[in-house]
């Protein structure tokens, strides 16, 4: 496959799973919207972000459908993708996360400029923890990239369109479960490009995009997928047939 | 195919979308109901509004489920469907859509007899933005129908019945995600039948079905459309198995 | 198929149906649960009841998994269920919703013993429309009946075991959209089996069956069915693969 | 297969079914977690399990993905796993267990040291029911874990990876139906290794491991299952394709 088509693939893909991921926040977040008011906003949210990765992955079919740094890597260790490919499968996800933020802030622009306070507004594009501890939050993300990879590589559904939306119920599932301390970014594209779209846009009295965070949901998530290449080398798999 | 079976089909399976749509909105807005007091009011109304899309879909499966003129318009640019079938696709999606919200009005009768202020109640049939601002209604009508719509062109189900489900899932996502600032019509049909039901219907007390509005949900996902198409034109696609 | 394997299988899958779809109502009515508390409780019951769909008709699959006379009536109507064992169909169905509903009532047994005030535990076993109208309660059941039967009848999903699955959204669906007027039966089985079940249960401080409702629950999904299968028969379907 | 890689596949499996479990419950308990405040706290627990189970199992799919003494009992009892090989599995279960849960603490280290109060925290572990009555939450425990147990035996998806993501279905359904009376363990390993773990982990100020309880979730399951292969034994099941 060529570098432009994996750039274009990853790149459209994860453009619609931060459109979606970043949506998805700032309808529970801002105020005068529908979703507003929904007192389940933590199912409201892993929910959204779900359909995020089902339908980002899916678009992304053509190049595997990574759409996540993480998960290029643990499948570059494990020898599915080549590592002469990762670096467009970088810059495709790094582009279209930032576009795929750029696109969620047009879709609430009049929320944002209705918005008294925009202050907390960083929370619908990058991860933010509710106790900030390097070390505790860096293990976090570190054990919910395990899982994610570790489903990825084991689990019995890579063939087939079905992995996608596999993969989105269990992302689905670290959200509720382990996205509690952290926000679960399990992605570095996820959190940075979006993080640097806060930082440019024109969003009246927006807060700081913490770059003294920023290192932990890009670092952590390709820690988790190195141990779960690791640990998928000596998972037992199902074979013949 | 012919003129009156592809009107038959499209006719039924928009029907059923708008009886689920319109209906899962009255339970949750008029009082007395069974949804009432529930406060997930927007994980309600979106998965129901998925479901909607995977009955009617499903039910319309005989001339490919499309149950929306912008899905519609999409294909035939794309070279789905022929252009000159289109027109008899619009009439059914019409056609169906005014009957499916006459129905969900039927279902709820006895509670718009007892609701004791139903101005509120277009609703329950059309879009309504929380913040109306025409330019910024229909730049989130457009990217959310185009999300949609380049999915269904890209992602790899298309050839098997798969699909109306995943169409579900992604419409719950876009409702979720992109559905804050408009209620997410992503249809023309959806919008603008059971707004004409709205007008027609002997509903005690009801609002006007404000005409002002009604250009957006009809013309803004008719643009959305066409541009998922030819991004759909360039973006890659498995080939080869 | 035998007549006892019929009825065995029917009434192993309706007794799962009615132990779950009870059992989610319990949960959500009765104090001292784990649901208790829980303000989504329309998305919980809807999705509660899903859930038993999908365990209950998977469970009968060797009999098709109608474990609803009205899905065995539309089925006979189309020529798929032979009129012979119809029969069989709706005593395993019925025997089948008293057993479930005995079971549920076992599984909640301490917190029907701790409840103060059972007066309104109806409600867990039977339906019971907000608002009582005979001629409406009748055209909800009968419309929500007709839009299950129809997707049974016409949506591709008929040949394969993902059929529960596909059924068991619609109902999600249908208890959603169209359960707020009366609770959704949509099944004479579903709703007299464990009205009986209540009447003759020991539960201490309990309400009425409420006998002179039973009727509407029964007669109107027949009715819903009936027509289903009757515009399955113009409906366009899918040919040639 | 070996000793070596059923435990190793069971233990990785059951390990992500309790990190994953005991997560979503930490979720929720805990404060200063981004489900904190969240009001349908019970749809995101139930639906947090069945991700766990879809996650666990899939990872286990090598040993078929039993991750639950009491399915590998019925699967014993059925004739589906050598009795000689069950011990092997129930190693790998409560090693996983055990393993799980620590990780889902290590995840929410930072909300258990900043939690005023720790003495509910058994819940996040262990389950705990809100009426405590030996026999009624026997009998709970028995009729959870037979429907799960039928559902596997009987329904129609053993042979594919579909099972999993239908065994995640009927287990939410069960936490939804018929978990309100006991927290639903359903599953030795699921209850008793968490619990050990909790008793040896420095939480501090945890309260008791409730050691009076232990034995439920441990031998009611197992009847539950034992009575689940009974019934299989005559419940009709399709044959001839």
């Amino acid at each position: 496959m060529s570098a432009g088509s994996i750039i274009l693939s990853e790149g459209l893909g994860t453009m619609v799973l931060i459109l979606f991921g970043a949506g998805v926040v700032a309808n529970v977040l801002l105020t005068r919207t529908n979703a507003d008011g929904d007192t389940a906003s933590w199912v409201l949210i892993t929910l959204g972000w779900g359909f995020a990765v089902f339908a980002g992955a899916s678009i992304a079919d053509a190049s595997g459908g990574a759409i996540n740094p993480a998960v290029t890597l643990g499948s570059a260790i494990s020898g599915g993708t080549p590592w002469s490919q990762v670096p467009w499968y970088l810059i495709g996800q790094f582009l279209g996360a930032f576009v795929g933020a750029v696109l969620a802030w047009l879709v609430y622009k009049a929320q944002f400029d209705a918005n008294e306070d925009n202050s907390g507004t960083l929370n619908i594009f990058s991860t933010n923890p509710p106790i900030k501890s390097p070390v505790w939050n860096v293990v976090t993300e570190i054990i919910a990239t395990f899982a994610l990879v570790l489903f990825l590589l084991v689990a019995p559904y890579g063939d087939s369109p079905a992995i996608y939306a596999c993969a989105a119920a269990v992302v689905v599932g670290i959200g509720q479960s382990l996205g509690g301390p952290t926000g679960y970014a399990i992605n570095p594209a996820r959190d940075l490009g979006p993080r640097i779209a806060y930082a440019v846009l024109p969003i009246r009295g927006k807060g700081k995009p913490d770059w003294g965070y920023s290192w932990v949901p890009v670092v952590a998530p390709l820690i988790g997928a190195t141990l779960a290449a690791l640990v998928a080398m000596i998972a037992p798999v199902k074979t013949g047939g």
